[in-house]
């Protein structure tokens, strides 16, 4: 291995994770807010304890009271003046009703002097939840719409209309109260309406298009949902300010900035990566090969989620596949490398955050007996790259703002 | 359609093109050329006939005698002092023997003062064939190496001892007259030894290698064939100058250029893409996303060669399927596009040279009815461009040098 590359790489998936901390983004969001009367704090997603713990911890007692909605397994220790609830994600359980009855109660009867501070993050969706209909009938709509090849956007248009929270509804039960949103974002692209659903921004699709999509796939459903649909969600709400305070593109940023200072002029590619992840490697392999030697210290950026097709009974992660595949393009080279990381820290099942190679990457696994090719056919990253160091371990970091995967390349 | 961007791909495609055309190839290459004594043109590949006629075009009765070797159909007519033949590809036949025997009689007794200008492009290795072994033996070995998973550079270390033309032997026996070569790379990254199994360049893989090689896939051979993997290829020609004057690095260059032209910053991605076709488009799809509306006018440019997994029953090519994938990244903008086309003018087995897409390709693509998805899934990338205008006609261009795509944005 090329350990002065792997060092790099090392300090640049350091230094892009600490800008995306739920800490950070909650403290960034925080400057120049404005927290006026009774102060209550909502927080919902797998980010929601870490950013309620700084939240509180910034603002001390001008929290008057909060309710933190997160995974099981999330919440770390009590935090003043609010409830802690731990629910079922990705699929929400009795819990997580219970949970959002008891944010809701915490957001009625304020008056328009009043502030909901309220810190959505990734998970939010499933945590953060109050059906309109029965949970099985609302899971049974999911579970059909994407049987018969629905989109996402179509099958957003008819969940928010069963539910008393998204698509900007629990933003109006907050009304008059104004609501401060500080958004983790985990979609590609930023869209304040897709993230946990919306709770707090307005639905752009009508109860028109909600029977359109029920129509176009023939979707059966009782009475009472039919009825539902025909009832419109919030077009405006001029009672919320939003931001979006970590994302994948303050991830690529701050990876950029972190190149820098190590020497490298930071290209970024893109920060919506979504295409298969070993051919991301591949591509990202090429990249690096064509320029190695070039003269100049270049680092090309790449963020976004990538998608794994498991057809192999292997270990691995999006990130290491994309790390393995683009090993045999840097073979040889000596100062070339290609890494690629979830900020959440955990990339697929397992305790890895994702994966390194470099030049020295192919003929290692060549003399371990190891097949790249072989590897990922078998979906099997993980062993491939620890037999040859190339695995990238953080530990779970506690955010959640898909991955960055980045090309060095020494002049 | 975007017409504005659709222009601008068009213009592109056509410098780029017309820079690795073979006539253009040539001259470059005989401006500064030693030809000294008798000088003996020998031409071999799927551009030789164009090649041949260029370099006959520029140097007059310079040339004694000549031997043109070419695929079925890509004689154009006759050239001044030159046999041309047409022969087998991608399988050698009797008429590739026949036509490589006319060369060798050509090159033999030549004398230090004598020049061979030996013109080489893709397809030579079928085209330029003497075997040592009867041609069935040496097409089984191949098959049978390609069986066992031999990588490319297995199989011509076995396939260069089985013949008296391929690795660095032709210009053996060319020996002592000089060889002036002029090379136009169908492979990626230029390797001199791999373009048409390198008759003029050193053969890097030692009798031990071949043997290794042998011993490791159990390769049954004939008494013959084994005695001639212990009998050494050239480790060194001091006969040979050979330059590539003409690859997918020209034809990105040129791309680039024409691109600057425009308006356009140019950003050279790689020209060693070998990755899936229809991810290198979601990859440049979301790349130009990711840039639309920056405020900069830019090109992003990948050249090289990606492959497409047949699975469909569909018409199309990697070059479509490339520029299809991108369409839904894309889609509502009004700046962006990406397109792809293979220098050789036809991508895959159609009329077409690639495809286009801008933000206006999947918004008419759901007009037609047709889901991008699905024709992908189908490798029907043909008929979707079709419906909205997004193939790329060019004829066939007689030249081939890979292919190129671009991402383009306006600012």
């Amino acid at each position: 291995m090329n350990e002065f590359l792997r060092a790099h790489a090392d300090k640049i998936t350091q230094e892009a994770i600490a800008a995306v901390l739920p800490d950070e983004a909650v403290r960034r969001a925080l400057i120049g807010m404005r927290l006026t009367g009774r102060v209550r704090l909502v927080a919902a997603g797998k980010a929601a304890w870490r950013m309620a713990d700084a939240a509180t911890r910034a603002l001390g007692d001008r929290v008057e009271a909060g309710a933190v909605i997160t995974k099981y397994g999330h919440v770390q220790g009590p935090i003043p003046c609010c409830r802690c609830f731990e629910a079922g994600h990705p699929v929400p359980d009795g819990n997580s009703f219970r949970a959002t009855e008891a944010a809701l109660a915490l957001v009625s009867g304020l008056t328009a002097e009043d502030t909901v501070l309220f810190l959505l993050s990734g998970g939010g969706s499933a945590l953060f939840e109050k059906p309109l209909v029965p949970p099985e009938e609302l899971k049974d709509v999911t579970a059909r719409l994407l049987a018969c090849g629905a989109d996402i956007v179509e099958i957003n248009t008819i969940r928010k209309r069963l539910s008393a929270v998204k698509g900007g509804r629990f933003a109006q039960l907050c009304a008059p109260a104004r609501v401060e949103a500080v958004v983790l974002s985990d979609v590609l692209g930023d869209p304040l309406d897709m993230i946990a659903s919306g709770p707090a921004c307005p639905d752009s699709a009508t109860a028109a298009d909600a029977r359109r999509v029920a129509e176009k796939y023939g979707l059966r459903l009782s009475e009472k949902a039919r009825a539902l649909l025909d009832v419109e969600t919030p077009k405006r709400l001029d009672n919320v300010r939003a931001q979006v305070n970590g994302s994948v593109r303050l991830l690529c940023a701050a990876a950029a900035s972190a190149c820098k200072a190590l020497g490298y002029r930071p290209v970024l590619l893109t920060d919506l990566l979504s295409c298969e992840a070993r051919e991301a490697g591949r591509f990202l392999g090429s990249v690096a090969r064509t320029h190695a030697g070039c003269g100049e210290a270049l680092a090309f950026i790449a963020g976004g989620e990538t998608v794994v097709h498991v057809t192999g009974r292997g270990l691995g992660g999006r990130n290491q596949e994309l790390a393995l595949a683009a090993a045999p393009a840097l073979s040889g080279l000596p100062g070339a490398a290609v890494f690629s990381v979830g900020s959440d820290g955990t990339d697929g099942p397992t305790d890895a955050a994702g994966g390194y190679a470099d030049g020295d990457t192919a003929p290692a696994l060549a003399a371990a007996g190891v097949s790249p090719d072989a590897a990922l056919a078998d979906n099997d990253a993980y062993h491939a790259l620890n037999a040859v160091g190339g695995l990238i371990v953080t530990g779970p970091t506690g955010t959640n703002v898909n991955d960055v995967a980045v090309a060095l390349v020494r002049g």
